[in-house]
């Protein structure tokens, strides 16, 4: 029998009710329909301390988070841009992560804007995913002028944003099928 | 008379015991030989919260912080490498700041390596004070090895790099004055 | 008497009948509007070779690209994204620079893209021109959609872009001025 | 019967007779252990032309590049860093590739540096590799103070450097098979 696979969502805001916390959801339920188990990290639940804060290095967020990390295949990372690149809360999250968690394993990466496109968070993002060992997928996701592209139930009237989501989630789970299994 | 100049450090390590922050210490006592007034951000004694946490926006340290960043000419940057770029306790710093601190502001930029040399944390670095529209002087600081860089009283017996931080220093307060006064 | 200040436009494309050679085309109108003196670089007439081919180090073309160059306060670089950054055109432009014609000197950034916009080739010409202790003006040109951006004259009619475009020669000049007279 | 695997090298020098080249000749000796088939590609034996010169969409040299690259599952780049990225060369032979060529190969990646290390080259490859639906290994090999590293014979003396150019060659391999068979 083939093994589960197990993916993680990391989020580069605060609060999992967001743009980024929005798009990693719609992401998860595709995965789960291709039998993939999904956690994701929920900071304002659990926050993780700054590294270097007082307490940081026994803090039992920081265990349980590792430990999470640990026991899955492919990460998704979705950040808002703040000032051209990725987040505090998404730098400080990865880390967090060292190659224990993360060598050989999959990644994919989201970014949201609140102007024109761009692709620098996600450049970023790949440079620290390549530095603790992880493959990273080509598919990823751009989300511009993000205010406009939810309705109010949360989903997506763009067809071709819709097409894309998909998309990246069928190379995650193919790409992580054929490098984990 | 001529204006006062005054420029800001800030640290990419929570607590400013650390290499990122002796070099902060060592520039600015260059800098102070310049006439400049010095100011450096300290984490520990005033965290910043992260961007989203509960309570942030009011934050007195939020307040405090971007008072002094206000009052500023130019700023030096300081982080760590981890996992390739900068840390998230410097993005969340930087996450803190916008134009109306920013804007025509003079940057330098420090980077500290625990390996071999490496300039993506700078280069990163420069994203950010790009899109925030500061003006980034081409004089950097890779301190590679870290470990190795420092005596027992915090001295850097490496002619070489103490020539390129004086020249960093140099450039830092000429080309303030240049584009600041 | 205040001396001229002369800048240089770089194009990464071949021939400058394209519409990053009309992007240096009307951003020097406005710079001749401010006196001052423009030369751009047309690699279509005076092709520079690949560096490393043969006959490359005494080309005549290459010392003439090297006199203008060494001629000039300030370089505009406007290059097409190919593959998520600069040309090949550009960056062998680029690479038959060197300190002597840069450093100090200033930095103007265009990229035009056929799709979204993007920073990334901005980013990368940066790096370079970082490297060679040139200064960067913080605004930027990104002219996405670039099919639909001019008329039949080869005129903007987006009003917003023109705005831009004007800020971006306003900042040339004024931080020209600042830094090199 | 397993299809047998294909690879080929790009170098960022116009001439082989390089750091790169030899360098792509080290990993290559090291695939062909593995059963790859090798080829690489000669910029001075077969120059591309610069993309937008007269003739350049008919050149056959492209015609035959592009063929080359058809074939093959995996692309090793190696350049050297000049002015913090790759070269002129480089790049331009990348901007001969496109989908067609590249969509799901995987990709590694090597930069050869006079001074101290960097790994910005390398970054900007990814770059490229992604934009064109590659996939990048996480390893890959930095020589830096390239003068010193090769002995009369063009061997490698240093034995950490021996050890990473086999885990390069190692997980291209492994990586590819996964990917591509």
């Amino acid at each position: 029998m083939v093994r589960r696979l197990k993916m993680m969502g990391i989020c580069g805001t605060y609060s999992l009710d967001s743009a980024n916390g929005r798009m990693l959801e719609i992401v998860s339920d595709l995965l789960i329909d291709h039998d993939i188990d999904w956690i994701v990290w929920d900071n304002q639940a659990n926050p993780l301390p700054f590294v270097g804060e007082e307490g940081c290095w026994d803090h039992p967020n920081v265990k349980k988070y590792k430990e999470l990390a640990n026991s899955v295949d492919a990460f998704v990372l979705s950040s808002p841009e703040y000032h051209g690149t990725m987040s505090g809360v998404m730098k400080n999250s990865l880390d967090w992560l060292s190659f224990d968690q993360t060598s050989g394993k999959v990644f994919g990466f989201i970014s949201t804007l609140g102007g024109q496109a761009n692709t620098t968070t996600l450049n970023h993002m790949r440079v620290v995913s390549r530095w603790i060992h992880g493959i990273s997928i080509p598919e990823q996701l751009v989300v511009a002028k993000v205010k406009n592209v939810f309705d109010d139930e949360g989903n997506i009237s763009d067809q071709d944003l819709n097409n894309r989501i998909e998309k990246f989630a069928n190379s995650l789970v193919s790409n992580t099928r054929k490098l984990r299994l």
